[in-house]
Order: structure tokens, then sequence, then C-alpha cells
């Protein structure tokens, strides 16, 4: 897979991906990540690449020109039109579930914003999509960019092992994970919960399991609505709330 | 205010602060964000950081030890204890509500999980909140803390001008912004919008308020149920809902 990100801070976006996880898959070839700078496809003079609203207001708008022109650069390098998402906070909300469907595209182009805003024009001219990471206001596109590569990286095949990977689907069941403990066994007069040294399989995945129902409903009831959930953690789940009524 | 960045990948995060209105608003003072090596605290003569889960499973979770004397050494030269704040997918779901409270803060410190997670001791030991920016995954909390930063940083004081800000509040009401236009007039066969050019303040303040919800009410009707909606914004929604009725 290749993903490619348009924006005015190709420095930056570089930084990060040249890091942890995503240097690792580009490094064994698993997923290849480029960054185009728009602002070298300004045909101003000044090399701007923003102007006022029309209409009136503050701040700047990213003009039409120089963003069109990068993705059709881009577009004649590929030999073809790659799916273009602009990162924006009037998009769908990001979630794993379309993350995993991005993961499967052979191309993908990540368009960053910054200023106040993109010109409406080239966003219905090239965009098929908009996404927001979540309701809060950012500089700029390049974090949500990130967040976006990041994650489609690691679901590439080979990035996690098929043992990580496997894990990895069943902790993102749809709950909170459970709590984790590693070495040392004792800390800061705190010990691991005892039934994660039981050796006993199946106890251990109870213990687990009823942790993350737990935790989920205290922190997040609204996932277990969509979360597939046994006999078992139904039954788990109304005796928590049992517990929790004369308190809560 | 300053915000301390507890990672074990100090170098991406400096990458990302030193562009655009992070290093701005850095460099005019207005703002401090350090980034400390959590690697640098490890007890271990190997320098590992993380060690295989209590319970079996695959990955690896980061240990106590080095976050916690990191931590430490951070509050040792605060002189105080900064509000420490666990970027974590098992957090509460980040909102602009939350920036806005963070964004008072004299000292906040940002811890950034890696790997499978965190030994969940040194997490009820320090942590004061833990907080989501979404339900996708990702390979560690870098990103997220650098959302947290850059959320933040624009809300700071001086680093919009008082004009920018004063529109970025108004933007941010709870409705996805209208569509914005820049020069050229005419782009790629296609025009402003007349209104923008009209001169006509209210005529464009309304056309602008209609798009707003228009949009808002197409892509993310979520959002209208907090809005702080006028008499004449729910007229207007009635006779959208109306007109889409029929196709819909």
């Amino acid at each position: 897979m290749r993903i490619d990100i348009l924006t005015l801070f190709p420095d930056m976006c570089r930084a990060v991906l040249g890091e942890s996880i995503l240097k690792r898959a580009r490094g064994a070839g698993l997923i290849e990540i480029n960054c185009r700078d728009i602002r070298a496809y300004t045909k101003d003079k000044h090399r701007r690449v923003d102007d006022s609203p029309y209409g009136g207001g503050y701040g700047l708008i990213m003009q039409a020109q120089p963003i069109y022109d990068c993705f059709m650069s881009l577009c004649a390098e590929l030999g073809k039109r790659p799916h273009l998402v602009y990162m924006s906070p009037q998009g769908n909300v990001l979630t794993q579930e379309r993350i995993k469907e991005l993961a499967k595209l052979d191309n993908l182009a990540l368009l960053c914003g910054h200023y106040e805003g993109v010109d409406e024009r080239v966003i219905s001219e090239i965009a098929d999509e908009q996404l927001s990471v979540g309701d809060y206001v950012l500089t700029g596109g390049e974090l949500p960019a990130l967040v976006v590569a990041d994650a489609i990286s690691r679901l590439q095949p080979g990035v996690l092992s098929a043992d990580e990977a496997f894990e990895d689907e069943s902790h993102f069941s749809g709950l909170l994970e459970y709590p984790q403990y590693t070495r040392p066994f004792m800390w800061n007069g705190s010990e691991v919960p005892e039934v994660l040294l039981s050796g006993h399989h199946a106890n251990i995945k109870r213990w687990q399991r009823e942790r993350s129902l737990e935790r989920t409903l205290r922190r997040r009831p609204d996932l277990l609505i969509n979360a597939q959930l046994t006999d078992d953690d139904k039954a788990f789940i109304k005796e928590l709330k049992k517990a929790s009524a004369p308190d809560d």
C-alpha cells in the first residue's frame, strides 16, 4: 500500500514517519508513505498559498490552485487517481472500522488543511471523503493525517506478527482493554493480581474479560451498545450494576 | 503554561513541536513544551523499559519503574506535582471542552504509552486522568499527546490574534463550519457564491449560518442536540428536513 500526504509541512510529517513502527514498516517495504509539499506547486510569484476569505473575516484560506496541481502531479506519477481524504473537522468522525476499510486500498492520499480552511471548490473537485479525528480544534491536518497513517500502517500484513495481530483484533473487540502488568511482581508496595500467576488459563481469561467489562461499563458505557456480549458477560454486567446501584 | 511530554520517542515529538503554530507559540514564549525521555530513567542494565505481560499473551508492557522515576524527576524540577494525563484508548474521549479546561492549567504532563500497554500500577499511582483522542488504534501515545499540545497551544493568550480568537470561538459554536472561499473569483469554471461579494453583512452572515446548519444536519446530526440554536435556526432546519424528506 502507498499513502501520500499532501501538506505545507512535509518536514514535520517526515520526522514522525521516520520513527517507531512507521519506520519499521516503511523500512521493511510493507508500506510506502510519501510527503508532497503543496507550496512547491503554487504559481504565485511570492510562493503564497493562501489569501483572505471572501465575505470578510479574519484568518487565511488555502487557495485551490496549489492543492489541485499538487494532487494532479500525484495522479500523474501514480498513473491513476488515488482515493483522496481531506482531513477536516467537518468530516465524519474516524473509527477503527473506517481505518480497516482504508487499509485495504492500494493507494490513499491525505490532504492536510491549514490556516482557517481550504477553498471549498477544490475540496468539491478532488476530495472523495472528509474525515475528522475528533471534536477538537487543531492547527492543521498534519497530526490527523499522521494518525490515519499510523493506524493504517499497523494493519498492513507483516507489520504486527500474526500472534500480535490476532491478539490485537481480540483486544479491540468493542470493549476497553483490561489492566496489564509486567515485572517486577512487587512494585511500590503493590503486587500483580494473584490470578495472573496461577497458570490457570480459563481463570485468567475470565478475570481479564470481567475487568474489560467493568472498565467499559464505568468509563465508556456507550461502547456496550455495539459490543458483542455473551450471556455470561450480560449476567456479569447485571451484577455490577446491581452492586453499584446504591452508591452511585 | 508549561507542558511536559513523557515519551520513549522524544525526537519525534520535538520535530512536530518545532513546526508551525507550535513553533511560533514556543518561540514567542507563550507556551513551554518539553519532552522527557522515559528510557533515560530505566535502572535496567540493558536499558530495557518493557517486559512480557503477566498472565501470558503477546507483545510487551512498559514497566512501572522508568515511568515513575521519569515523572518524579519532573516533579522535582518543577517543585510541584503537575496534572498528569495518560494518553490511552481506555480514557475518556477528548473534546474541545476538556481542552479549554486543560488550557487553564499552569502545568500539564502527558504520558505516552507504547507497545501493548503500561503496567497498571504506575497508572494508578501517578495518572490524574486518562484521555483518548478517538476510537481507533494507534502505535503509541505520541501523536495523541501532540494533538493535545497543539489544541491547547492554540488557546494560549497571544497565540491567535484577538480577532482570530473571537472568530475561532464562534466557529466552534457546536456546528460544523460553513464553506470558505478565497481568490481567484473564478477557479476551474466555478465562481465564488455571489452573496459573499455583496458586501451585505447581514445576508453574508445568514448565508454562512444556513450553510453551517445544512452541513451539520447532513453530516453530523448528533451535534445539533447540544448546539445553541435560535428560533430562526430551528425554522431553517425544519424546512431542510421537509425538503429532503421525500428523497432520503
